[in-house]
């Protein structure tokens, strides 16, 4: 008789799971049970549905080549069942088969399995606080809810917008209402930062700059308390400890949990980041497999576990699933969370772990911060893309990198490289090395990365000293709080003035080229924090300053590309 | 006494090894020789500059913030002394001084130094053809020439132009002529195809097609003869063994050779392809370093001894000698030829090794051609890009892969990606699972380049067979050359009519989806080559009808979209 494979769960690692095991098992069958209406869509491209890049709900339920990934191409195309509004009630483990209820009819029925495959997902995490479910407010969770809030906007009656979460979905959120549809956005993030764990604190600042400079109001550190309702009964305000926001349309996008009450019932083992499963994706259970956002997945570069619901590494999983249960033994390495954003005329980047959550992990870590061309300087379409390494300082290996930049693929190509690297556990000389390709309309000889990994080696070796970037922008804005610093400008003079005039005695201007002449006219009673336009020429001023006698140096890595992206009130005729 | 380092030749590798060392070794005193006047220019950047997008020379010699690299600047801004328009004459090892004279006065010196680096670049091959010497007739060696060359067309007078050579630099310049200038521009490959030895040549086809439909006539498997002189005694005419070309400039852009021949007189270990070094580069004499185009270079995935001159190289390089001087004992590990090119408005990109050179290397390798979406298929900027892995088929590891695109990064990345892991000798599954950053505005939730490794994983695993590329091409130009095959179309009906048309009983459409229901229509007597768009949905047809006994099917990697490429008159309204 025909093996009977069962998928709960028909949204992205399920389907996944089912067709490539049907391919490398064409006689065993194979059935996708969801309760939902809808299977298998792109919900990672409901921002964009919302924003109007794309037109038709319809279009994230398409394949590439335009079929409909319907119950019938699943079957017709696939050779795949698909049941969809069936919800699975129970696993018996011990009678191998799956208790389910038609979610409209009530029906209830029973699934015979040979092997179970859970692929649940996750459920959005909806902040306990009064409000949180009246009419207006909606959670990111399934097709349907985006389909909801764009005809909420289609009406014109949604001027105001808060978005509550200033993670990657919530930020994609804001730039769609802000972007396409004109409204007054607002974001609101409990946590100091946004994107906490997957950027540092600057990388997130650049980011709120940017959305600011585009209308959006991001508020960090402001969690939402309460959501009040108008006379109508829906969401009309978000009220925080320092504010009160109106609103004609709330989303919550506070992050999500796993969906693993199923597994946890059927007395699989379970953890607070979702089904515990092994480097083939078994669960406690042999005849049991768990992929996607429902598991609980191992840190590449930590080795900690986590949760890591990414629709990229559903589909991945789902094939390490699709292998195993065909008898190949294919493993899963774990995952390291890369990530890429787009945020208006900006993307955001990272892979691996940030400087702070290296620290927590208990890496003795330090950063390398440059600001390259990603492009050759004199090619028409160059941009400057900040770029962080995160580094093991005793066995410099590299442990994540971060960018910002243009919406372009420039800083996607250099956080893929890392992640490649990362992955086989590279140290900076291997990033250092890495061949990235080269022609003046793609990259510089040396290549950001490169760039990028040589600040990191002149810092491991103990030649280049750097002022950390949030301690030197406190100094800046209070100067009083660190009397002994002066600021070296080596840039060109007409850049200086501006600074010169805000900072008076603090800011010693003495050109770049000039040094090694004038050098003796510093001051050596204080800190000297060397500053260029990106980090590179300081260095080699510290070197020269370090060799004549001046130890008392540091640099601002990025410089002065970074100050300006981190403080663009300080810029004159910006 | 304060180390004297003496550096021959000024443009990449030279500067980069005395400005990494210089900070390395703040005590000693380093001297850049060099025969021209103008160094350390970006001279990837000259098609560039002949293209307009870099108005002036001086632009290739200045630094991302502004200031010209010359003499000046190497002495004031990085302590390094530089001696233009001086030639090395000799090297005496046993007095370790290099023997110099000034270019223009002709007077000679004696350079003494502790260390010797030598960096002096590669020289154009000239073709020994009857006028290879004449006005009009250019190499793109210095920027010497390539200010000639723009006086030139800025006289309003070159309407026609020769290209003599399809590398990258030949291309670049034909474009430069034929986009800019709108010169009537002809390449000259003696080749079958375009970048030898860099892509395959379905690749090289691609490009091809591409640059022909932008106006460039190509013209492979075809040298020069001969060039011809008009009664002004410049080159007015090039001959080939099949036709005549007029010109009014000739590029000569036929490869370059090492300049070793000082390094070889002063009795070092040379190869005919550069000067010999081992992993520090060092040369035969432990005095002595070198780096850039003129050393032999290991290949990281043969092992092979080749010459690889590329600017990015050279600049890696200089900083691995500039350890090595200050007693740092970083080593090279060789080099892979990453490769990005720009032409009109696609891009063509490599890494590793194609699947000929793989193969002449002695590796059992096959390759996985795919064409996949760039970024997801419902966001509004999606492409299709062709990519392909070479891998070995024993041992799983992937020796390279090339890729063809829109001109965007999105090729870019996937060459980086790919050149981080081939380093660090990835497999299959190291492709397979790396993990590329997702959003819809970047890239698909599985990428592209993880898709391209699943296909040769399906390979490797005897799990899809595939018709070679070219062979299909073949028989489709010339059915009487294979007739026992038929193509099997499973694409939407509308897309097949044209190609029903075309080739008759020869193509048999049946849709995707309906194969299960209706395969049993299918001819049993012929190979079934079997078409879709971008190759997976045939690789699923061959699984299915494998499985229902059907196994005399192959597979076209890539499909139509391939096709397309390689075939575009085949088109019905292009």
């Amino acid at each position: 008789m025909a093996e009977k494979i069962v998928i709960i769960g028909g949204v992205a690692a399920g389907p996944k799971t089912a067709c490539h095991a049907k391919r490398l098992m064409p006689d065993a069958e194979f059935t996708i049970i969801d309760q939902d209406s809808l299977i298998s869509y792109g919900g990672c491209g409901i921002p964009y549905y919302v924003a109007g890049d794309v037109a038709d709900e319809d279009e994230l339920r398409k394949t590439s080549f335009h079929m409909t990934r319907n119950e019938d191409f699943f079957l017709t195309a696939k050779g795949v069942n698909v049941r969809t509004l069936t919800r699975a009630t129970a696993i018996d483990r011990k009678q191998k088969c799956v208790h389910v209820e038609h979610v409209e009819t009530g029906k209830k029925d029973s699934i015979p399995y040979d092997k179970l495959v859970i692929t649940t997902g996750s459920k959005p995490f909806i902040l306990p606080i009064p409000g949180a479910n009246l009419a207006g407010v909606y959670s990111i969770s399934d097709l349907h809810k985006a389909i909801d809030i764009k005809k909420q906007l289609a009406t014109g009656k949604v001027g105001k917008a808060v978005v509550i979460g200033g993670g990657a979905i919530g930020l994609e959120m804001a730039e769609a209402f802000a972007d396409l549809w004109g409204c007054d956005t607002s974001v609101l993030e409990f946590m100091p930062q946004l994107l906490p764990r997957i950027v540092d604190p600057w990388f997130s600042t650049m980011l709120v700059k940017h959305m600011e400079s585009m209308g959006v109001d991001i508020y960090t550190d402001e969690g939402a308390t309460e959501i009040v309702a108008g006379d109508d009964g829906r969401a009309c305000k978000v009220i925080t400890a320092n504010r009160t926001l109106e609103c004609d349309i709330v989303i919550m996008a506070t992050g999500v949990r796993p969906r693993s009450e199923l597994a946890e019932e059927a007395g699989l083992l379970v953890s607070p980041f979702g089904i515990v499963v092994n480097d083939r994706l078994q669960t406690s259970d042999p005849n049991i497999y768990s992929a996607g956002d429902c598991i609980e997945v191992t840190h590449m570069v930590s080795g900690q576990k986590f949760m890591a619901p990414l629709g990229s590494l559903a589909n991945r999983e789902g094939r390490i699933v699709g292998d195993n249960l065909a008898g190949i033994p294919t493993t899963y390495p774990g995952a390291m969370g890369s990530f890429i954003m787009k945020a208006f005329e900006r993307c955001i980047g990272a892979t691996g772990l940030s400087l702070e959550s290296a620290k927590a992990a208990g890496f003795d870590a330090d950063a390398a911060i440059t600001v390259s061309s990603d492009r050759a300087h004199f090619f028409p379409t160059e941009a400057k893309i900040p770029l962080q390494i995160v580094f093991d300082k005793r066995t410099r290996r590299v442990l994540g990198v971060q960018g910002f930049g243009p919406m372009t693929d420039a800083v996607l190509t250099r956080i893929d490289a890392s992640a490649a690297l990362i992955a086989k556990e590279g140290t900076i000389d291997d990033f250092s090395l890495c061949e990235m390709a080269y022609a003046p309309p793609f990259a510089t000889a040396l290549d950001a990365l490169n760039t990028a990994a040589n600040v990191a080696d002149n810092m491991q070796m103990g030649r280049q000293h750097n002022v950390s970037v949030p301690d030197f922008m406190d100094w800046m804005a209070d100067q009083a709080s660190q009397p002994d610093w002066v600021a070296l400008d080596i840039r060109h003079p007409n850049e200086i003035d501006p600074f010169k005039q805000k900072f008076g005695d603090t800011w010693v201007p003495l050109v770049y080229n000039e040094v090694r002449e004038k050098y003796k006219t510093l001051p050596t009673d204080k800190k000297l924090i060397i500053i260029c336009d990106a980090g590179t020429r300081s260095y080699e001023i510290q070197i020269f300053l370090n060799s004549v006698g001046y130890t008392n140096t540091l640099v601002l890595g990025g410089g002065f590309n970074i100050i300006k992206r981190l403080e663009p009130d300080w810029w004159p005729n910006k």
